[in-house]
């Protein structure tokens, strides 16, 4: 079961002015699912998106960065779950143009004007046919006020939806911020089985949106990992309708970009660590932090080798401290003039390990007091300068080899 | 229980003259196991090893490396399980030392001239005194037949006790290799929670010793991995006793040096494919062969990232042809110029995918009957060079949890 991880409640997710949301069961890997979305924007939003750096990158994942690329403005997302659309080749990038077009003709656009997002299982053709059947009945549930079944429609292996609005108050003008996500297996940065969506009122002009969706990633989807396994079709977009009151956010440095980013970055944050709290099997949430490093990038190779490491995650499915396992995993993680007597291991408060080994203050029943809450934090003090990073992940658990030695049946 | 991996008969394992084993049941972690191995070494016997690149090695990696840069030949090893005397800091190194001259006492040699090897749990301090007190009845069981008992002396998570024996006839001498082995989990290149043992009466210089551990160990114990952390307490010693009557071999382009070489990598091969056959949990041997790679380096990079990836690994234990995940593995292997489009992959005789997506020859059913297979060999043909690489995994069970979840109970 998902760890300290509340279904979102309807009522609580905020329509965004200038998005529309249409969901439908289309079929496409079993019956009465809600597995199609469309999201229609308002003429003149904005869309900008981070994607997969897996080579293997999914068909959908090349032609929505084509259509981004465009110069007429996006006027809708169209995500299907059941099928990945990845590794199928030619014929995958003519099956994702053809439910753009289906959608435009519906819509009455370009297809160029649509990005396709698709989720679930690789190297199967798209059901081209279902999904275009499927098109009518979602673009006639679109409403405004449709968040909460949007989140359900592109859940996959998930097991509660992810999804949650934010209001901030800029120059007197209250913008309104609601993200969905999905995402619970083959999750690691760069980026995740993950799709994100993230809309706010707010006006942002091209070049700052989409340092803003890059910045806001790097903060929170960048820094979690379930398995180890980045996928082949993640993507996060961030959609900017301008349909507030607000001034066109322009300069990177200005307050308002600086507050946008913050309450953007916290919906993320959110999302992201949902991701983590319904990974596949999890039963901890584990927090990750390295201090003290040279620099951020060897922090976060430390906090990967421990996030990432079957021994480690293992023994906190276990509630065991068999803690010697993380300083294992700091020493392999690839840093060649690392000290491991000068650095210090912490669980939450407890200092467990100084001086290359035990600490002479550690008892087993101090260990074993964190092991077993739900929600854990893992430092390392590195001693050795003033960088830091976090990241999150869970534990590894019988669930999560059930959940994937079962995925396709 | 272990693929295709039967135990070693002891009348098959051949003495090594100038070697003797004695082991001993000392209740390092629990009673009745035997847990404590001395291998005593004729005088003038070589010995050069390999040991883990883990920053956090553990004490007696640290004092045997000190002990084989001494002057004095190596007269004897001192192994016990149940307790790895890693993350121990100074009283670590203290402590593996006082177990050398213990040794030593009895044996009537230095402290230095004993090299210590520790493997069980990490970050507990080492109980010497049981150490201690076992030592005299490991001396008094010591035989040169007793290659079979000290297998099963070293043994940790292993089912099955992992010891070969090898001749090679070199320039009319009859030359006999043995070797041991220890390791389940905690696998992956350099090097393993592995410890391996391999003896030849040939003799052999110290620097061609030190030369062909180090090719043996990359043509074997560095191709496998079983859960991608790397220990701290591996290592890999070879000894050579001179006791037969091939003359010294000093140069590495000699034919005796080849011969030798050739004969050593196979039982340290045998030893290292043992290993992930034991591996924990495992139901599937599989072999990742990446050829037609632009250098070694990028086609054991994508053989890992596959081998590593525990989608890949729990659909080969569900034995469910979900083939995409290696697609994924290798998009995400790290290599900036690949063209996922001029690959192929094959699973066995299979070609399962070609031109970025599924091939049109590809029939479920052809993968599901390969998956039902207990040795399965993945191969890559990156299609934009002439080097390859070959190495050996195994699949993610339920048991490899339950294993790691419950290792210190």
């Amino acid at each position: 079961m998902p760890v300290n991880l509340t279904p979102p409640v309807a009522a609580q997710l905020l329509p965004v002015a200038g998005v529309s949301l249409g969901v439908a069961e289309a079929n496409i890997k079993r019956p009465n699912r809600k597995d199609l979305l469309v999201m229609q924007l308002c003429e003149g939003a904005r869309v900008a998106g981070v994607f997969t750096r897996n080579h293997f990158c999914a068909a959908p994942v090349i032609v929505a960065r084509e259509h981004l690329a465009q110069p007429d403005g996006i006027r809708a997302l169209l995500v299907n779950t059941g099928n990945a659309n990845a590794g199928t080749g030619e014929q995958g990038l003519r099956d994702a143009r053809t439910t753009c077009a289906a959608l435009a003709g519906l819509l009455g656009c370009k297809a160029a004007q649509i990005l396709p997002f698709s989720t679930g299982v690789i190297m199967e053709i798209l059901p081209v046919a279902r999904i275009a059947a499927g098109l009518p009945g979602a673009v006639a549930n679109m409403r405004a006020d449709n968040w909460f079944d949007a989140a359900q429609a592109i859940m996959t292996t998930d097991i509660v939806a992810k999804a949650i609005s934010r209001q901030v108050l800029i120059d007197g003008v209250l913008i309104t911020i609601t993200g969905i996500a999905k995402g619970s297996g083959m999750i690691h940065p760069n980026m995740a089985t993950m799709l994100g969506y993230i809309a706010t009122d707010a006006a942002i002009a091209q070049p700052q949106l989409q340092a803003m969706v890059s910045e806001a990633a790097n903060r929170s989807f960048n820094c979690i990992t379930v398995d180890g396994d980045t996928s082949t079709n993640d993507a996060l977009m961030l959609i900017a309708t301008g349909k507030s009151a607000l001034p066109e956010v322009k300069a990177a440095d200005s307050k308002a970009y600086k507050a946008l980013l913050a309450a953007i970055s916290e919906v993320a944050t959110w999302l992201a660590q949902a991701i983590v709290r319904d990974g596949e099997g999890a039963t901890k949430f584990i927090t990750v932090r390295v201090e003290g490093g040279k620099d951020e990038a060897e922090c976060k190779q430390i906090g990967y080798a421990i996030a990432r490491s079957p021994l480690v995650k293992t023994a906190f499915f276990a509630s065991d401290p068999n803690l010697g396992r993380i300083l294992a995993a700091i020493g392999y993680a690839g840093i060649d003039d690392l000290d491991v007597a000068a650095l210090e291991l912490y669980l939450d408060e407890v200092l467990v390990a100084e001086h290359g080994g035990r600490a002479a203050s550690y008892r087993e029943e101090d260990g074993q007091r964190v092991m077993q809450q739900s929600d854990i934090t893992i430092r390392v003090v590195l001693n050795r300068g003033t960088a830091h990073a976090r990241l999150w992940t869970c534990d590894f658990s019988y669930d999560y080899v059930k959940i994937n030695a079962s995925y396709r049946s």
